[in-house]
Order: structure tokens, then sequence, then C-alpha cells
């Protein structure tokens, strides 16, 4: 690249921290690349973190000595958080989405990249500090939220489902008892997509009684690893039994009246856990 | 906000171009973000073009008048695409790879979203002409590919399943032949899930005769909707007969030796459809 100003240099270490999140970038990287001077790119260093620290868009952390350098950590404000989830439960309100047996239709908001990546991004910002390794997510609705949680982390997704693939060699499976409707299921992973001793974020599109994220948490203990936190975009309440106690909820479906076409949704636990991580 | 200096406006606003790709954004929004005056914002918007267009990690395209503002188009250099695919191709190649029936392991390549997301904006690279409303994609491995493409185009993407689920409400479905076991399958899409009159871009992991491809292509009629590209990640040589013509595959997998563990993968016909894209 050749040797360009400051101005431009801002642009280009904006683009490539964004494209690098969670990942320890030596200064001689971007010293050689401008062909500057550490110093000076450190003081453009210093400006990008004010305006991000200023816009609640993320962190600029630098450490110092031989194996130093700067690391971005994408966060968002409280406010903007706020105003999204809050938006997101009244378009989760739609009456449309009332399907028979009390189901929500929810492709759109699943559908929709630029929703995902954005809660993707606040679940990046809760669990920024849990040393997560790999996402775990259950085929095929995780998916998505899955895979912009992992983006803004940095980290590799492991995909579990119902079914046997034979395209994925050696499988781990496990038999599980669904929360609501107590049968017994099978869920499987393949081998080896996920390391033993891991740190496992689960993400899940929705969570009812809790029985399928149960079951991701037997199955991260059958590959010797551990959770480190699991995140669901919809909670539902009025649940008999939760099997799980641990978790965050982007939101809560407190009622679906499929007579009357009504929808209730709140805004989960997410800003509480929140809250605790950032008093720790 | 408030007011702030060239130089922090730079990394906000290259910060909000990356995160809003093929979106027209005003430049008074702009304007009244930084309390500055339109022509500050065009002389900003001067500088970020001529960084984005040497690194051609993007255009920026000015659109002037009174309903006009600023279009940012990701981008890919072919040098750098070319070695990232000449990569892609060297891990693909790894004979640990090759399972029984002669299928290969993926899942660490698809579960990257590091790898996805690059292969997403090479994608988005080719068709970012082709006026594509929304990415359709077959559960469960063409899904990460899928909205990686998807987030840098700025569209929704549909997702057609091989079951039948209750969570989806009114289903279209067809049936198909699997071009390599001659089997009828079939496949649905949420009907809500497309509108009429859409330019669907179908993005899948994997393409042998293309069955499922051409399954996809007549999903896509019966929603009176049309296809304007096909892209795939990994195509298959050595086919009996290609049930789809008009594709642009990143790697093509020429030989897989189950016995001698061999693999065998070259680049596709992506460079060829970027050349004739580029030259029209």
């Amino acid at each position: 690249m050749k040797k360009i100003r400051r101005s431009g240099r801002l642009i280009d270490l904006t683009n490539h921290l964004i494209h690098n999140p969670h990942q320890l970038i030596p200064l001689t990287y971007f010293a050689e690349r401008y062909e500057s001077a550490k110093s000076s790119i450190s003081e453009d260093l210093a400006i990008i973190k004010e305006i991000f620290e200023s816009q609640e868009t993320g962190l600029l952390l630098t450490v110092s000595g031989a194996s130093g350098g700067v690391k971005y950590i994408p966060t968002a404000s409280k406010v903007e958080m706020r105003k999204f989830l809050t938006d997101l439960c009244s378009k989760l309100e739609d009456s449309n989405r009332v399907l028979p047996g009390g189901y929500l239709y929810m492709m759109d908001i699943i559908g929709n990249p630029r929703l995902m990546n954005e809660i993707g991004r606040y679940f990046a910002t809760l669990f920024a500090n849990n040393h997560v390794d790999v996402i775990m997510t259950m085929a095929t609705k995780g998916i998505p939220l899955a895979y912009a949680v992992a983006t803004y982390m940095n980290v590799p997704v492991c995909i579990v489902r119902h079914e046997h693939r034979i395209t994925e060699g050696s499988l781990v499976s496990i038999n599980y008892v669904s929360g609501s409707t107590k049968r017994i299921q099978t869920m499987s992973l393949a081998k080896r997509s996920l390391k033993e001793g891991s740190n496992v974020l689960i993400i899940d599109d929705f969570m009812k009684a809790g029985g399928t994220i149960k079951g991701m948490i037997n199955l991260v203990e059958e590959f010797q690893s551990n959770v480190v936190g699991t995140g669901v975009l919809v909670e539902a309440d009025h649940v008999e039994e939760r099997l799980v106690d641990k978790y965050t909820s982007m939101t809560r479906l407190s009622e679906v009246n499929t007579k009357e076409k009504l929808v209730k949704v709140e805004i989960g636990n997410f800003f509480e856990k929140l809250n605790i991580l950032k008093e720790e």
C-alpha cells in the first residue's frame, strides 16, 4: 500500500478494525502497511478510540510490549439497544404472526440479516469478556443469529442437528426430552466440529421450556467442553417448568392468544444480565 | 452527536457506510449528524471514496439532486480474491476431508464466519448490479454463505427446506428430482417469505448435478419471481449431466479418490463471470 496521509490512514484503519474484531493486531502491521512510524499509528488509534468510545460503537484496547498491539471490541450503547429492542417487541406483537397452534411466524425477522447482525452485536457486547471459543446453535433457525454473534466475536460456529448427515463424518449423538412435548428426541454434532476444552456460547432463536438448550448443554459436556453463556432471541413465558436456569433473552413472549390473535412481547432479561456483568 | 472535526467524521462516516451497504444515504443525514455543512461532508466523502477505491474495498456512488445521497457498494480486488480462493482450494485439498462415499467434510470452512463473509463479499461484488431483492438458499449448509452475501448486499434471505415446519404458516411445496440419486424429493418455502416479482439470487454451498438448484429455480417461478443469478461455493466436476447451465462457482472439485484419499480442487468459473460482467 502506498504511503498515505493521516486522513487516509484513519479511514483504512477503521475499515480494518471493523473487519477484524476481537483480534490483537501488532502496531508494526499498520506501520508497515502505511509506511509510517509506530508513534503516528498510535496517534491515529487514539483518535479512533475517542470516536468509537464516544459513539459507544466499540472499545479499542491497546496492549503494550513486544507482543502488544491493538484490539477492537464491538459494542453497542444501552440507549441504542433499548430503542432497537423496543421496536423489535412491537414488530413481534403484530397479530398477523399468529399461526395455528399458537406458533409465531418469525422468518421475516430471522431472514433479515440487518436485524440479526444488530442483535448479534448486542450478544457480542454482553459476552465480550467470557472467553468464548465457539458458538453452538441448533439447525436451522438458530443459525443466522449464531453467525451474527460469531462474526462480531470472531469465533467459529458449530451446528447441532436433529437428523444425521452423511457429509459430516463421525457424530456424537445424545437423546434429550423436549420440554414442551415431553418426547424423546435425538440431536447430534460432528465429532470434529468441537475441540475438547472449548468455551461454548449457546445461541438459539427460541426457548420454550428449554429442552433443546438443555440437550445442547449435555452435548457440550460430552465434548469435555464448558458452556460459558446461553443467549436466545425469544423466550416464551408461562412455561410450567423451565429446564434451564441460566440464560439471556432479548425478548419475552408473555402471551399468544390464538383466538383473538393477540401477541404480547416485552424485552427479556438482557439488560439485567448486562448490568450484572458491567458491575463485575 | 456533538460536533466533531474532520478526522472524527472520517472515522464515523467509514463505520456508518460499512454497516449500511447498498443503501442511499442523503447527505443531509450526515450534515445533521455532524452539525456540518453539506460541502464539508462532500469533501469527507471524496477522501473516503479515494481510499476505498485505491484499496478496491468498495465503491462510493454519489447521486446528486434532491433525492440524492451517497451509496457504498462493497467490493474486493481481483488480486485479493485470487489469493484467497487459491488458499481455499489448498484447504479443501486436505486429505483428511475425505469421508466414506466420496463426501467431503467442509464444516470447518462453512463454520468459519470470516471465510463465509469473505466469500460473501466476492459474490456481492459479482452480483452488485443485478438488482437483487432477496437471497434464496437451502437449509442448512447454504445458510451461512447466504447470510454473508445478504449482509453485503443489504437484502433479506429466504430459506427453502426439505422438511415441513409448523412454525412457518402456509407453504408452497414442489417435487424435484435429485440430480445424483434420481430420487423424487420435496422442497418448500413459506408463502410469505417471498414477494411476487422479486429478483432472487440463489446461493448454496455445494452443487453436484444441480437438482437442488433446479428445484429452487422452479420454486422461484411458483412465486412469480425471477432468478437473477446462482452462486455456489463448491461445484463437483465430472457429473454425467448438469441440470443447470447458468451458475457461478467459487471452487471446482475435480477429483475425490476415496481409496487414496486424494482431493483435487481448483478455482471455479468465478473470474470468467466477473470479467464478463465488468466488460458490460
